[in-house]
């Protein structure tokens, strides 16, 4: 098994752990069933990494319910879109619980993740496309990835991306994150034989349609080597630019 | 007639009820007319079942003066997409109203409906989609339905549907509520040989364009047994699903 | 088991039918393997009906192949959106062959499927929905189901659509097929309490948009009970009727 | 000249208008510059009615300013899609100022607008498109035509309609303001030989789309004699009925 | 009755017409049961013309089938969107029958259509929306309307519309054709007061979407007293037009 | 007046044309009917540049007569979108008509058009743009102006770009042709204050959706100074570029 | 250098500035990392204006950041799309900062921009695209273009348009703000021969969908010389109106 | 430098190539000017792999004279979407020239790529998907990667993607090909922690809206780990995948 798992058998072996203890652990696997929720713990064996809470649509208690099952387990907790009024509530029953206000993140780290064999560079067009790129970012760094921020280098002016050129080629995937007309990942792709995963925001004038025409641009990609995935989804980015650094 | 009509013919030929007082409730046969609203009292002899409120786009008056006619015809009063605020004052004015919180759906049950002849499995893909399926769930009671609800075993952890399929293939019909992708319709259907009435939700990033994306995944699925109703309209859904089940 | 397989196993009970012959059969469930198609046999295990071959994007040499081995496993054959020049070279190899010239459906019974209980209609609103139409009361009968075609009485002359209303009412479940504005399955719906199917079509003038408009109206159906399947796919229309008749 | 302007002629003609006051009135004909707009005075000599004003995207002082002008030129008054609050304000100002709720137009009556040849019907699918009507029969009221309200007459109680259809037939043009599916206009255009002008609402759940699928159902209406305005825009059914009524 | 329908029982009571002659007209009142067809004879009585085939979709059996029995009953015949290869083939049976090239129509006038009151102006925007007006201006006539055409005098050369302005100011209906951009209806609306019947065209370049663009313009149109129809709806147009005609 | 009109009069001064033939041209203006075209010669008086024809949607006959009334005028005469068998005959009735294979365009140059200030780039992104493009510098000499083409600088190779960046900086106004993602114009209007006129094309895979996804890409560009026109629509790139480089 | 940099250099030369205190000025060419913003300086020579801030998205304290930096380099400070609430905070930090309330748009101005060579007027359809309108001419006085508004003259009432045909034909480029259905661009390039800068604004009943219908509108313009930019981006009109009018 | 230049170089150090002759491989770098296209030879310098032509839209003489560049510079051929008659006719020039039917793309092998670091397993829903996949297989093994192929394992029959498991778990990166409800990914991504590149498809009936309907799908994937392509862009697909396996 890998990350925890594979630690909780390690520690039984080495007698750290009681079967019984261990046991404590394991015994709901799969997967807990809360009626509103079905808190997939099996996922951490199966994929690599603990449930993460998509904070959207569900109520303070369901959240608070889910993150108390996680922590219990000992995972660490990731919820993103979370509404700062919730994570207001939140913080008074988990003292631990930090909350990165540009992306509406909050997390609790309890043990080290698997680390990623390389560097994921997060880079935004825009400064008005940070809080994507931070959800990316806080992702990428929570799933044991070194992660290298890049923000404004659009290509208005794209002098300035050529200056972070260096910093950019030295890392193992990156997540371009663009709104507007979302060209920047064509541009990026062209320019390195690096895998880029373009996450398109709704930031932008009216004929950005929250996020559809750069989604449409980035799909459309001259340069190959641009994989997407959906609007304002940085968490999304990150995890995909996750999986494909931990190869 | 069906239902409630039969009753009360069934009630006059056993003396129950005199003729006049009969007449009473049958006068305004085939509907009512508020000016703003013809009540269509003729809709349960016809369809077989009392009409029920689509609280939207009403105004509070509007509301309370079709609930008191209803209930008056002693029929079981459903009213949906309600705010709760409308609730708080009705429910000076009609003191056993009782309200969903999830699916914002107001409710009084006079009478016993007529059962249908299986179960009804409402089943979500995740806890975002759970208030649609609540109205889903609800509708179907009302509807004299006996219904299962089985939340939040979407494809992201696929042993969480397996480990409920066998509660599933129990139902005579299934109510699929599923926002993102909505892809779970389709494996649903793809397990089993009873009928799937999906219900897309506008759960989701940008790119589900507030359930666009699950809409058009349920209408094109691949294996066949899916009909697909309106996005979070989960009263649409138990409706139909209803319908069957009372075949 | 339902259907050719339960009467397999009956055949072998009762002798008529060796375990050696009945292993030929049954040897390469759940799916055989041609590379390039897995034919689904289990398929009528789990949901009750053999595998249909989907003609569209098929190459006449991949038709073949599979319809070869579904007709050796004697199950009945039914190929939908098949051009009628691969008819024409099937029809050769396959003498029994038959073909809806409407449809374009070719189709081989060699069994008597498992009957439905009541009686479905196909009811169009057009003389040029006929195609759709064909398709779904092919497969309507191929599945078992006695079916009724009551064509062109759409809503621009009600009172077509009332003349027919007592044949309507006495079907079990009501396939609709419909282009332009779409708005039959409504009216339908409206005056009967039995499962609607709504088959949109590509029939229309310039903002049909190759179906959208008539799909999006049976989507918004005020009448509950409706259920939508996806633009000219009669087929998959008749699936889901099929399925509801046979509970 | 038309209206107004003929009537300020004859005066003059019969001695009860000084030329000098004619002059007062008819002097910054074509039209009124006020730099953030250009009162079209000669739109009633053009096009046979007085400007009426859109109050969305207007500034309080900007609908003051021109309702100020409209007014001193003795025209009567219409300001549609007004916010409550900027006519609390305004009322202050203008104390014959009156207000519809439900379709938020405020209106002053200063004159007998020329009347219409025969009535115009305004008929709704359900009871939350009546704020859509209501500006349709209030525009309809102030551009001189008889006019008769028919509401909550969808199709999902077809009879109701029926129950109607004498009041329907006597109108010279029928509005038929319908959201969700829209499938009213065809019905009613089905079964009379009036012209139908159909306005569609943006009244629904999801895939109603605000609007978009009952503009669509119209447009592609079978049975002809079906002219289509915007959504949500009673003002304009109104005005092209009245158009018609006039001739 | 209207139209031909009075006329025979005129010509019943003046004794022109034995009652057992009339019967055979009469008999299959109110529609006509060709299985693939309901021919809606009914039609003319309760909308004032006969019934008209929308050729697109229906197969060359269909059609000569229907019209043999509209002409059997001595109505018109106007066949629209049919292709010409139809029509040569039909044109040896029908020998009477006529072809409109530029709009693929097909008709054949019996006998005189009760006349309209007014003249309708069908004008068109540019010389590639000919053929959509000339589909308006031929169902015009059919249906008894003086009409006179007036092509290519779009926005682009507003000139060309002016100098036209005179003749425009005659008709009682505007029928206007238009692709691209679709300005000119709300050009002609401005400047008269003449209800317009506006038909969107789907020439142009790409973002004409196949006649959305000109679509969506039309029901936008600023100036009211615009009813739009479907995209190149050409009989459509004409048909509204025709019916506010005979008011 | 301007060009043409110009010259004639300066001739009439000049004594090199009689005022009788001068009348010959200029008698019909400001149009000429042809009943399905009004031929606006006009326009090079009003706009600088005779009537130029789209062949799309018209017919042999229409273009036929329309060229042959221009180049009576003397006039340059240009046809886009021609179809190459219409270009066949016309070529026999005209034997200086020239046609461009690529663009299928067909012109005849009588006279020299007023020279533009600067040079006007065509550039596009790749290859299967060039047709677009041709069109554009076909119209762009047509009208005046120097015209230099760089074909095939996409940002897949940025450097490629960067090679031509000499010759792009020396141009008045930039003509940007690109399909696929249309990210082109957005970068070269953030490297130089040159105004960009953008063209999307038809060319890529499906999520190109017809040119829709470069119009949005051109339309959101994140760099100030690129003006869009339609799809495919070489032409208008070139007029309105033209236009510019005329001031 | 162009612009300011020119100034600097040839301060230096005049013994005005000394080369030390020309350093600090340029020391940070071509661009200053802000982490969260990489303020693009070489615009100014790049491009021949200073950037320009996107105010939506940003964080008030990024706002004032970038604003403080753009301040010190002694550039004109424009901020579109500006929250009132901010500019009320950054007014107490930079009390010369001015607002313009209808567009909120905020702005110093510290030094004469190169004047542009004609004028450029901004036209409106409508009072209510009088914001957008505010913006384009507020930026097109910004980047030191002589700018006259004209406002309020729509195709509704184009004898409005007339009007001010004089006024409009003294410009060397015209800005064309228009919602609803967008005309007016058309309009107004079919009477000049000057370059048209098309706005389309989001100002409409619903068909408007948020400024599509007039975007598709202005790019399907018949009329040649319309160049499109984003909806309701009027800094973006009057950027590309500035770079031709520079020219 | 990578791949083949690396190469040159090492034969000019060993002596197996002459300066000069390594010169005339290296004269024309970075790219090479044919006019209608700039060939960029560059790209494997960059990008680690040659330029890929891209058959569609371009002449069959620009493709002949591509192709000979690159194969002149010794690289791998390889030309997608090439229609079988332009290849019937390069193979006559280039007897190499090999032909996949399926996926209409042409290759010449001159050397041999550098390897990928694992397998490449490509996967599709159904047999109509496999055109798609064909090129993405083609391309993988171009670009140097062991490729796998499973064909037809969609949701309709899970246990046959179940029984291809332990298959799919081997590979490094998983291509999944899909139409109509394009639902496979999701599952595939829920059931494993490989990388998913996921590839939408045309297949489908209607309201697949030509492929938008699974790439909407794929784009709102519950699972993470999944990034889209565009639709029937198995060559994009493969050459992300291609870039992560050499990770």
């Amino acid at each position: 098994m890998k990350y925890r798992l594979e630690e909780i058998l390690k520690k039984v072996h080495s007698g750290k752990l009681s079967p019984q203890e261990a046991l404590q652990y394991l015994k709901d696997y799969p997967y807990q069933n809360l009626d509103f929720a079905k808190i997939d713990h099996h996922r951490e064996l199966r994929r690599g990494y603990p449930e993460i809470i998509y904070g959207q649509g569900k109520t303070e208690q369901q959240i608070i319910k889910i993150s108390q099952e996680i922590l219990n387990k000992r995972c660490n907790l990731l919820i993103t879109k979370l509404e700062s009024s919730i994570y207001e509530k939140m913080k008074q029953k988990f003292p631990d619980l930090e909350y990165n206000d540009s992306c509406k993140a909050a997390y609790i780290k309890q043990q080290k993740p698997l680390e990623g064999k390389g560097k994921i560079a997060v880079i935004t067009a825009g400064t008005s496309d940070i809080p994507v790129a931070e959800e990316a970012a806080l992702t990428s760094q929570m799933l044991g990835n070194e992660t290298e921020k890049i923000y404004d280098v659009g290509v208005a002016g794209l002098h300035r991306l050529m200056g972070e050129h260096e910093k950019i080629k030295q890392a193992r995937v990156i997540i371009v994150v663009a709104g507007m007309e979302g060209a920047l990942p064509s541009v990026v792709a062209g320019i390195t034989d690096i895998p880029v995963i373009a996450v398109p925001t709704s930031v932008g004038y009216g004929a950005n349609f929250n996020g559809l025409a750069p989604l449409l641009t980035m799909l459309n990609s001259c340069p190959g080597g641009v994989g997407v995935v959906n609007i304002d989804n940085g968490f999304g980015g990150a995890f995909l630019a996750s999986l494909i650094n931990h190869l």
